[in-house]
């Protein structure tokens, strides 16, 4: 892209003070309508060292209410970043709906520098653009503005820009020694920037190079393509997105109702026989993960008094407190429903050599959202998708993924919640909300049978627990976890 | 305390496990109560290297749901967190109201270890020590239960469990140079940790030695110490807590009814020319700042409608978007409500270098959550103290702290709401909050006079902004801001 770019003319001063001083009154009045409708705004300035990415966001930045907009600036990742996916640094910092994250540099810096400097080959290259692709995609189909900025200087103006820098002390540190490295193989990271613009230049989100060798000028084409693109996504609202194919290779799984519940069960001998055995087993796995740095990600999903929650302590029992954390998902906080789903899941994964046991999961877009209506049918629909992405991104990135759907029928259900009701040191773990849930048992058994459909992928299988008999159930577990983490290390 | 520190009888084994069977079973009984009244629990280990803090927390939180506790493991700081008051990353990790947080190692470890290799002298130690009381008993007095077990072996015991642990490839991870180390000096170290045991073992929050040269003994020990602890919290909760002598060096500040607004004004001339120029100077300070890696940290208070914002901005216009953060203060969401009012300040604190600028701040404690009710009347009046300790802590670390008051009166503030009201495009800064608060004017006024008078310290002033005129008060914010930074670098 940037190879073959041609700059458009840079008007008269006159001209240039006019439609600059139009599209900062725009951009003022507009912030109070992306408030108003709730838009989450992404604007992302890539570019060349000392191209003006700051000094064109602190421009930006005088005609927003601070109370609306984040500056992030991202430099090259700490080494605590370094033990998660390479998105997550970048999916923590997507803005809450009606507000803007300006990012000083990003996924482009990133990719083309890795690339450049030999630490990641074709192949991981592509694969990071596929996730990039993914990324952007999801954010904008979930209602986010995306836009992406290229500030675009000539190598000359590179080289002046640097040395004027280097000369002062107070600004030496602004030019670091990727920026120098950078300016002395021009070429080669011209063509590398411009192949990863072409290869990440959707229609949903585009790119925009900047002629960045004039500062006002620079800031003019800035704003105006800001303007305009806020404009549009205003206009654009109600615009349907299209649900994807789901092209992920799907293994079969059978319907809740063809699960055999029967005979599952062990005595209490062999289960405290058999639990002990695999606890030991599963605390030596623990150490070598740890060692390792493989993470490995839980996930339980299943029916109120299914039994999750003792299934999970089973696990947690084996494993060292330093090296795993539950997280309970409850429905979503403030500021959690203010961004797109998968945020709070993101910034909840284990670091490399972690265990993540989530007690219920992102799948409750596709049952309770759905269900109760939290979310548009698009917005569910297009779910299944986001979520073989997401899982593959978590696969791709060496994670161990195990998914338990922990099954009861109907009866044993009711039981349980009777004994529940009646036992007043477990009235606590019964609310009105399950019995309204109960009510629509049906309803959630079509949306399961369609969850496990859809996302029993290859990489990331559903495993059933049958849990009429917990110790069954809970037995199960401990050993697919084995199995499951033993191919890994 | 640990130099004669005398273990008691370690009880038959038969005896152990009846203790050990009613002590698990009544925290599983407490961990309902605790969520009920709402009290977060603080459960640190500290101890010997290998001396069993993980294994015990892993045996603890058998008993307790996962949705409610979380267990952090505190290693050496990272360079990032290096970056902060050294309190940051433990203030990070308290809990919510009702939860438990189980801490790996924490503040003992970290200021002795620094002590003992040499990295903080006496004055700094005796520093750290005073920032330990502060913080614990700002905990307690906020309704927390702090609970500290030091986990105690001896040398030979310790060598061999290091022995054993570097024999095996997957374990050998958990011995660290730091645990060797203090192996080979034990004397040395124990005395440093008896020391610090006395140093910091507060009424509030003391300390438990726990004799962990046998396992389950350890258990039982740190198992019936959190039950006694829970239930004396639980008795304790409607206990008053003593407000502090407000100790602080602190300065005359007139009342708000002898500031003279008159006169306080700057014509559009003088006005562009003064901003352009101290703009200028003050990006200058700003590089100076980051190259330095000294924190700022500004903060605004003042009547709705005082022109908070506007000055803001003139102060945001001069600065690197990669160098500061303005943050927005609103009420609190639930997951700030359910922690220490200070809290969602600590974890906005700038790193070193940055600047942060907090448009309201935790003085809403002592003015709209002491008008509204939002805390108990001793809850604002310990505030004023705790206040001073916040920012005695970050001007001991080395943060410039310049704290601003935008005065205006009441009549200009009942222009600007009609203004605002009669504007289309200002209606959505004027809200009917605003109208209620301006009927308090009177009562703000007095909690405002006493907040000025009882903060004002030496070393955290605040600085007045006359503010019927805008231009005037903006002007004064810059010069001011220009002033105490350049006293820094």
């Amino acid at each position: 892209m940037l190879t073959n770019w041609n700059p458009a003319r840079m008007p008269e001063k006159d001209e240039m003070k006019l439609r600059l001083s139009t599209a900062r009154k725009q951009l003022y009045d507009l912030q109070m309508k992306i408030k108003e409708h709730k838009i989450p705004v992404i604007v992302l300035f890539e570019g060349w060292g000392t191209s003006g990415k700051g000094s064109t966001i602190s421009k930006v930045i005088r005609n927003i209410d601070p109370r609306f907009f984040k500056v992030v600036t991202m430099s090259e990742p700490t080494d605590e970043e370094l033990r998660y996916p390479f998105l997550y640094r970048y999916f923590k910092e997507i803005p809450e709906a009606g507000k803007f994250t300006f990012l000083d540099s990003g996924w482009l810096e990133q990719i083309c520098r890795e690339h450049l400097e030999g630490k990641t080959d074709e192949k991981e290259y592509a694969s990071r653009i596929e996730s990039v692709r993914n990324f952007e995609r999801q954010l904008t189909d979930n209602g986010y503005l995306v836009l992406k900025f290229f500030m675009q200087i000539e190598k000359k103006e590179q080289k002046e820009r640097e040395q004027k820098l280097l000369e002062n002390k107070d600004t030496r540190w602004r030019v670091s020694l990727f920026d120098q490295w950078e300016n002395e193989h021009y070429k080669k990271c011209k063509k590398t920037f411009s192949k990863y613009m072409s290869d990440t230049n959707a229609s949903s989100a585009p790119w925009y190079i900047i002629d960045a060798g004039d500062k006002k000028w620079a800031e003019l084409q800035v704003m105006e393509t800001l303007v305009s693109n806020i404009k549009v996504a205003l206009q654009n609202q109600a615009h349907s997105v299209p649900i994807l194919q789901n092209v992920f290779p799907l293994e079969p799984i059978p319907c809740l109702a063809d699960i055999d519940l029967q005979d599952k069960i062990l005595n209490d001998e062999e289960y405290k026989k058999e639990l002990k055995q695999l606890q030991i087993e599963l605390g030596k796995l623990h150490n070598k993960l740890y060692r390792k740095r493989i993470p490995v990600i839980i996930t339980y999903e299943g029916w109120d008094a299914a039994g999750k929650g003792g299934n999970i302590k089973r696990i947690t029992e084996a494993l060292d407190p330093r090296g795993y954390e539950v997280q309970p998902i409850a429905s979503p906080e403030p500021h959690e429903k203010a961004r797109h789903y998968l945020w709070r899941f993101w910034t909840r994964l284990p670091k490399s050599g972690h265990v993540a046991i989530f007690d219920r999961t992102w799948y409750g877009r596709v049952m309770v959202e759905r269900l109760e209506g939290f979310c548009s049918e698009n917005d569910w629909q297009r779910a299944y998708n986001e979520i073989n992405e997401f899982e593959k991104e978590l696969k791709d990135w060496g994670a161990v993924i195990i998914k338990f759907w922990v099954q009861i029928d109907k009866d044993t259900q009711l039981a349980r919640f009777q004994e529940r009701q009646n036992n007043p040191e477990k009235q606590w773990k019964i609310t009105d909300e399950d019995w309204r849930n109960r009510e629509k048992w049906d309803e959630y058994e079509v949306a399961v049978n369609e969850m496990l459909q859809k996302t029993n992928t290859e990489y990331a299988p559903w495993h059933i627990l049958e849990s009429v008999d917990k110790k069954y159930a809970r037995i199960k577990a401990l050993k697919i976890v084995i199995e499951e983490i033993t191919k890994y290390v």
